[in-house]
């Protein structure tokens, strides 16, 4: 009998989600979304090879009934969504897997799951997700792990005045990104730094030198791996991270109401940050066809039989002009179809919510992912080397 | 009998105005505005010799009131009311000297002057002003005038991030320089140029290395100067253009009508110019106490007797720490109140409107105003070479 798999939200990375699972022989794939056109959409990218159902998407109760016809799940859906979504899910008793981004704490459905018996991986994308999958590696292979580092930047491939810069996923998300107080590892301490500090250039093969700062994207490792310095930081084109800071400081990423005279006479109150999203975000959505790149690297350092090692993974994956699917889609969704695919033979399972470091953990596990990440095209380089 | 010199506008440039006139012996000072706290401020700086006079100088017929009780008047006005200021002044029949900036052009007035048999100088301040002024005694030095070059600025004397500048005047102003198309004169014509275009590192000693950019800065030169090239750049820390570019491309000067969400719900309608000025110009407000410099450099290169040559004149000003006024009010109101002084005593005497250029092109006017400007602490110096 064929795997029903359903894949909620068909933005763009639901999209090429549901492709790579109709590739699977024996699965049968449903895509769900609210908007006829991201269906339609969705459709073509598969070659018609998935069914599409029009669904509100923000109801639980519509998620759990869909979800009830399903034998697995794979969540791509907007911040908002995600936790509402992941509950429904669990509570369906189906195996999830889950790229949504979501501010709320997915491990606080642990027991919930458990109850279930619902492996219900989280936070399976690239960063988060890969990200978490090589530092968890690293951390086992160490006697005693010191440090893990995370760079993770999705950025267009042609750098233009005065960005340098296109959001690869939601605006409002970046500009977040852009001020949330991050927090780090240091000397075993959470430790909260300003959003956009400690820029540091970076050097990346294929892509030149970047900037790194820090941004408040440890997640769920600062409490699952143990490490006395921990940090993750975001990469940009050198110059990028100076301009944010100085928006910031003018005060227009604020969400304070500031009184402004109204363009028809009188005084209005406006949130700066919804006037420069108004005029800011258009610059940074990519048009068709402008091509992207995903650029990564972790380093996890630590001491193995006496031995002090780096471990070093690095990806550099290209906009795929063939499929039309940016590089940022494809690094996304192929750690969740894959990591679905294995939950679907029963190769990894592990009753509660999983974040990746956990699948990192378990040996052999990675190396099968980046297999098959290495099939898709998305190419994963380790090193490991005396430090 | 005393002169009675009436100065027009109690902001910081009309108080260091009548500060000054109200040493010269003979003089008796008044000073008018609408805001008493303005006029306090102006009694104070010249130690209580000047009369203040509470006066709404919007109303021209006030202004036509007041200057007809004076033998003199000075204007230092915000420059919505600097044209009609102006004729207010001549149809009284009253000389004026004036450094109100205006977007009118002034000239028009000329011939009503003449007919009133009124002398009265605009742009009289130091730039416009002491600019022209020079440029006028420059070309008149040649045989053939080549090319005039203004270089201006007035900046804060200590550098912060982000913006390195505080305005010494408007802040509205600056932006509308920053925007409005800068008219330059090539090749005999006049060409635009877009604002903020053109940038160029130039070093000045005890500043150090500025950003010279387009501004629509020559004004009447253009018109009653005669070189083949002719340009004003204004003067700014590197590094200010660039960011001033990149608000200019997100649309944050644009006075366009732009919908966006309302804090209380709804949308609003919002000029973003508005927004920026809201959030930016109280960090562009020198704090009091807080040092400005003013630097110049005009340069007009010409052939005379054949041979070709380069007369420049530099400028640097500093913050006067023991009147506690800006270098911009003093470099601004001293060439003003020299003149009004020339005129007062009969040693300058030119009906019409008359722009500095023409001061400039009397033999031994310009020397006379470095003289007395040197006097006062702002010292031009001068060097001729061949080119």
């Amino acid at each position: 009998m064929a795997t029903r798999v359903l894949v909620l939200g068909a933005g763009m990375v639901g999209g090429v989600m549901a492709a790579d699972l109709a590739e699977e022989p024996g699965f049968e794939v449903t895509i769900a979304d609210v908007r006829e056109e991201n269906l339609a959409k969705a459709s073509a990218r598969a070659g018609g090879r998935v069914r599409t159902v029009r669904a509100d998407l923000s109801s639980p109760a519509e998620i759990g009934r869909l979800a009830g016809g399903a034998d697995l799940v794979c969540g791509a859906l907007a911040s908002r969504l995600g936790f509402a979504a992941l509950r429904s899910v669990i509570e369906a008793g189906k195996n999830y897997c889950d790229i949504s981004f979501m501010a709320e704490d997915a491990l606080e459905l642990d027991e919930l799951a458990k109850a279930r018996g619902v492996t219900a991986v989280v936070d399976c994308g690239v960063a988060p997700g890969m990200s978490n999958m090589c530092a968890g590696a690293g951390e086992a292979s160490f006697d005693r792990c010191e440090k893990i580092e995370i760079y993770v930047g999705g950025l267009p491939r042609e750098r233009r005045w005065p960005f340098q810069y296109k959001a690869g996923f939601a605006p409002a998300d970046v500009i977040e990104e852009y001020t949330r107080p991050s927090r780090i590892v240091e000397h075993g301490r959470v430790v909260v730094r300003e959003a956009l500090s400690e820029p540091e250039l970076m050097d990346f093969g294929g892509v030149g030198t970047l900037e790194a700062f820090n941004t408040d994207g440890l997640r769920s490792i600062c409490r699952t791996l143990h490490a006395p310095f921990m940090v993750e930081k975001t990469l940009r084109y050198p110059g990028h991270i100076e301009l944010m800071r100085v928006l910031r400081h003018i005060g227009l990423f604020s969400e304070e109401a500031v009184e402004v005279p109204g363009a028809d006479g009188g005084r209005v109150l406006i949130r700066p940050r919804d006037v420069i999203s108004t005029l800011m975000f258009p610059q940074w959505t990519y048009a068709p066809g402008e091509e992207d790149l995903t650029v990564m690297r972790i380093v996890v350092t630590g001491e193995c039989g006496g031995v002090r090692e780096r471990v070093t993974w690095d990806l550099l994956d290209l906009y795929d002009a063939k499929t039309g699917a940016t590089s940022m889609s494809r690094t996304t969704a192929f750690p969740c179809t894959i990591m679905a695919r294995l939950i679907a033979k029963g190769e990894y399972r592990r009753p509660g919510v999983v974040v990746p470091e956990f699948i990192g953990r378990e040996p052999g596990v990675l190396d099968r992912v980046l297999q098959e990440l290495g099939r898709r095209g998305v190419r994963y380089s380790v090193t490991r080397a005396r430090a």
